[in-house]
This record gives structure tokens, sequence and C-alpha cells, in this order.
């Protein structure tokens, strides 16, 4: 591939699907089918994967010597979107040691005791390291506002439900929540895997009838499916409301799986560069004593 | 005590010391020595609290049955203002099970890789619990801020050091995490025990003369007290940024321990009596065969 080539398509994997600024954001106008107008089919595309995660690898492990800036990966999508793939596709490869998966499954009974940025802000990756949240904390203003009662499992008091600003509230409490963050130096991406109704259709049957796969299946998926449309909405609400410089919102479409793991690995080498990370400097008694650190070692013996 | 003489005990302890408004704060107006213009003295003074710590524990039980409002207090003041104490002597006779108290001293290596809230939020209490913060996030403002030195060991980037809005971040950014805790249905009351310069060169010097109590002595005591000035002028800024209705401070006046206690407990009542709290009604499954469920248990055979 010519290099001119590579940074148009670097171009456009990094810019084309980043929100910045809610206020004039529309999920529509993000085709879950798109792979950019470039050129690249699956196979080129998988070769070029392979190569960018060995950059994202490189720039971990500055991340990890450095020790003061973090990253926060925010992964969300519908069901089948492709999230474990992408975790799968993306990450493998890089350093365990400075990478942390946390799935946000429903929370169990201790989680609901708490306030429910709790066991996220218990997850909110460490100096130095990669945190990849599989769902997160905006399942409060995703699944939560699409089935209202699940909010009669979080045992809020009743003035709170009562609030008229209450969804308003979150937004706020999120939106305050990434500004934190983002000030204790930890950058942040959100990831929404767009995939289209269609396409959604043709995975879950895909899942039926494949053997090895059908233990994914729940039986709500269905069911889950019925509320598309409320799901679209909640996404187009959410997404036009937290997305800032500091926290982006990338709408990778998802359509083709090869073509969202580029855009998902593109944006995380663009978060990690726009940290301007450079090899920490050794201690000056290091370099001040370089050659006597040296005999101090004393010559190998075991020749 | 005349009925009508509690009342107007009740009222001062409630709302003479209570900051829910910063803009026109000035600690300069708190007198540490200030005993409410009572007529009480230690005595009564000690028994009064015995009464009401009665009351706290009633309300506790509440709070904990209901299981859906939490209630989180911090305690905040220089060396010898008496935050042990006033823990010990307030929340003794309560049930363990629904209280937590959490110590926030120097952070150590693990809590040095995360951001400063991350160990607070941690700690942030359950459902049905209240949580006693003995130092908290405020000495985010306060000693870090008196001593900026000790921002080196937080581990931030440079950009983030540099920032000419830091310290205003900080502000707002505990701000905003204490108004998502309390959309949370969960209370704040703040405590500033407030002692003056010349009250605590008695205690360190009590410290000093009993072999009891040297062991609470550090040598860096008299030097922190150097600092007082700065001190007193981070307290000023921090309570005057952060006092608001749902997260108020309480500027105690801490020169007499008996007192401050009851200033302390009448606080914690009011937080809690705040939250309109009742018994929890029975499910109706319980309520429509109470005679059936009696009979199930049967007679009592072991007569």
């Amino acid at each position: 591939m010519a290099a001119s080539d590579f940074k148009t398509i670097k171009n456009i994997l990094r810019k084309k699907y980043r929100v910045e600024n809610g206020k004039h954001f529309s999920l529509a106008d993000y085709d879950p089918a798109d792979i950019g107008g470039l050129s690249l089919d699956k196979k080129q595309g998988k070769k070029l994967l392979e190569k960018r995660i060995q950059t994202l690898n490189n720039l971990q492990e500055l991340l990890y010597a450095n020790g003061k800036c973090g990253l926060m990966v925010v992964l969300q999508g519908l069901d089948t979107a492709g999230k474990d793939g992408t975790i799968k596709h993306v990450t493998s490869g890089l350093n365990p040691q400075g990478i942390h998966v946390a799935s946000f499954r429903q929370p169990g009974p201790v989680e609901l005791e708490h306030d429910y940025l709790w066991r996220i802000h218990v997850a909110v990756p460490a100096r130095g390291h990669i945190g990849i949240f599989n769902r997160s904390h905006y399942e409060e203003v995703l699944v939560t506002k699409v089935h209202s009662s699940i909010l009669n499992n979080q045992k809020l008091p009743q003035w709170a439900l009562n609030d008229v600003d209450f969804w308003q509230h979150r937004y706020e409490d999120i939106v305050n929540f990434e500004k934190y963050i983002h000030h204790q130096g930890i950058a942040i991406v959100k990831f929404f895997l767009n995939i289209s109704k269609e396409e959604q259709r043709i995975r879950l049957l895909a899942r039926l009838d494949n053997k090895e796969k059908q233990w994914k299946f729940s039986p709500n998926d269905p069911k889950e499916r019925q509320f598309w449309e409320q799901y679209q909405a909640a996404y187009q609400t959410a997404i036009a409301q937290t997305s800032f410089p500091h926290a982006p919102w990338i709408i990778v479409p998802a359509n083709n799986k090869w073509y969202a793991h580029l855009v998902v690995i593109e944006c995380l080498i663009n978060a990690l560069e726009n940290l301007n990370l450079t090899v920490p400097k050794p201690k000056p008694e290091i370099t001040d004593s370089i050659e006597q650190l040296k005999a101090e070692l004393g010559e190998d013996t075991s020749k």
C-alpha cells in the first residue's frame, strides 16, 4: 500500500465517525454498512489490522512505562453488534499486564445496594493502564430508559424517581464524571458499534443455525429486538448529550466486522498518540553512573 | 429540661453553624469557643448527648430497614480537632452493621495509581447505611493545596498540572461528585471541627505530657502548625466553594469537645429526619395472611 493511501485511510478511520459535539448529532446520518468509500476488501482490511495491532502494542508499552496517563474505552452496542469480537480482535496481542476488560452485565445484589457509578469507578483504569468497558455506565441511560421498570430494582427513594429532571440529571452526572476522569489524566474514547436491524436479524439467525454459537442466543433476544426504535432513540439522546472533545463518541459502522475493527483500532491509536507520550527519562543518578553500574554488575562469569 | 428549652437548644445546634450557600461565607465569623449562648454546662451536655444517641439509634434502624437512602458524613479538621473522639462519642451505641467508618490517611501506592476520588467512591455508603469519612476527598483541596509538592506523587500528566484552572476544576469535580451522590438518594453532611490555634497548642502539649497519649503525637505536628494560616485559607475557600443545601458544611465550634459532639449528633439527627423515613410496609401477601402464617408456625411445643 502506498504511503499516501495509508494516510487517506487513517484519516477516514479516525475522523469520519467521530462525534465531539452532540449539538447537531443525528444517528440517522451514519450508515452501519459504510466502509468509508475505501477500495479495501476484507482480506486487505485484516492485513492492515494486524499491522496496526503492532503500533497499538508499542503505544501501550509507552503508556505503561510513563505511568501517568490512562485510557478508558467504552464499548456499547445492541445484541450481536460485535462487542466481544471487537475486544478479542483488537486487543489480542497486547500485554495483559497493562489492559483490563470490565464487563458490566445486569448489576447483582451487591451492586444494586450502591449508586450506579460505584462499580464503574472501581474499574476506571489506573495510571499507565487501558481499561475497556464491555457495556458501561451508559446502560443506565439506555436499557434502563427503554425498560424503566429496571429503576424499581435500583432502590431509589421516591423523591428521586419523581424528579422531573431525573434523566437530565443522569446525563449531566455522566458528563461530569467523565470530565473529572479527564482532569485526572485518563483519556476517554467511546464506541457505539452501529449495526442495522436487518444485520442483527441475520446474526441472530446464524447463532441459531450454528451449534457452536447457540449458547450465545438468549430467548430474550427476539423480544429485545421489538424495542429497536426505542433503543435507537435512547442512543441518539445519550450520544447527543455526552459527546465532547475530551470524551468523543465514535459511531462505528459495524455491519462489516473487519471494518469495525479497523475503525476501533485506529481511534485507539489516535487517542494514545494524542497523549504525546515519550520514553521516560532515566533518573540522573543512572545516567551519571552507567559505567560504574555496569562494573558493579561485573563480568559474565557464566561464559 | 423543659420542652421549650430543648426546642431552643435543638434549633441552635442544628442551624447556627450550617452553611448551605458559600457565597458570603467567612470562617472568621465562627468562634471555635462558642457554646451557643446556652446555659448548658459540660455535665448537662453529656447527659443530653446520651439521650440523643438513642434518637440517632432509632433513626439508623429506620434507615437500614428502608434500604433506599444512605447518609455520607464527612469529618474534617486540623490535628487535635477531635475527629477520632467525635466518631467514638457520637456513634458508639449505633449498630455497627449499618455504619462504616473510612479513614483516609495519606494515600498508599495502590491508591496513588488511581484518580483521587477512586478510594472515596468505593467507600460511599450503600443504601440503608451511614458512611463516616474520617478525613475525605477534601484533603485534596486542603493539605494538597497547602503543600502542593504532594501533587508530584499523584503522577498527573504535565498538561493537567499546568492547567491554570487546576484548583477550580478540583472544586467543581467535588461539587459535581456530591451532586451525583445526592441524586442517588445518599444524603450528605460535612463537618469542619473548628478549633483555635491556642486550643491546638494546649492539646498538643497535653499529648506530650500524657504517657497514654504520646503515641498520638507526631514530630510533624509542630511543623504543620506553622502552616496554620494557609490551612485556614484553604478551608475558607473549600467551604465557600462546596456548600449547598444538599451538601451543607457545619462549622462546628470544637474548643469544647462536649459541645462539638452535641452539634454533630444534632445535625446527624436532622439529616436523617429530613429523609422522612417511615417503617417499611409489609408485603400484601403478609398482611393478607397473618393468621394463616401464624398457624403455619404452629404452637409452641417447648412449653
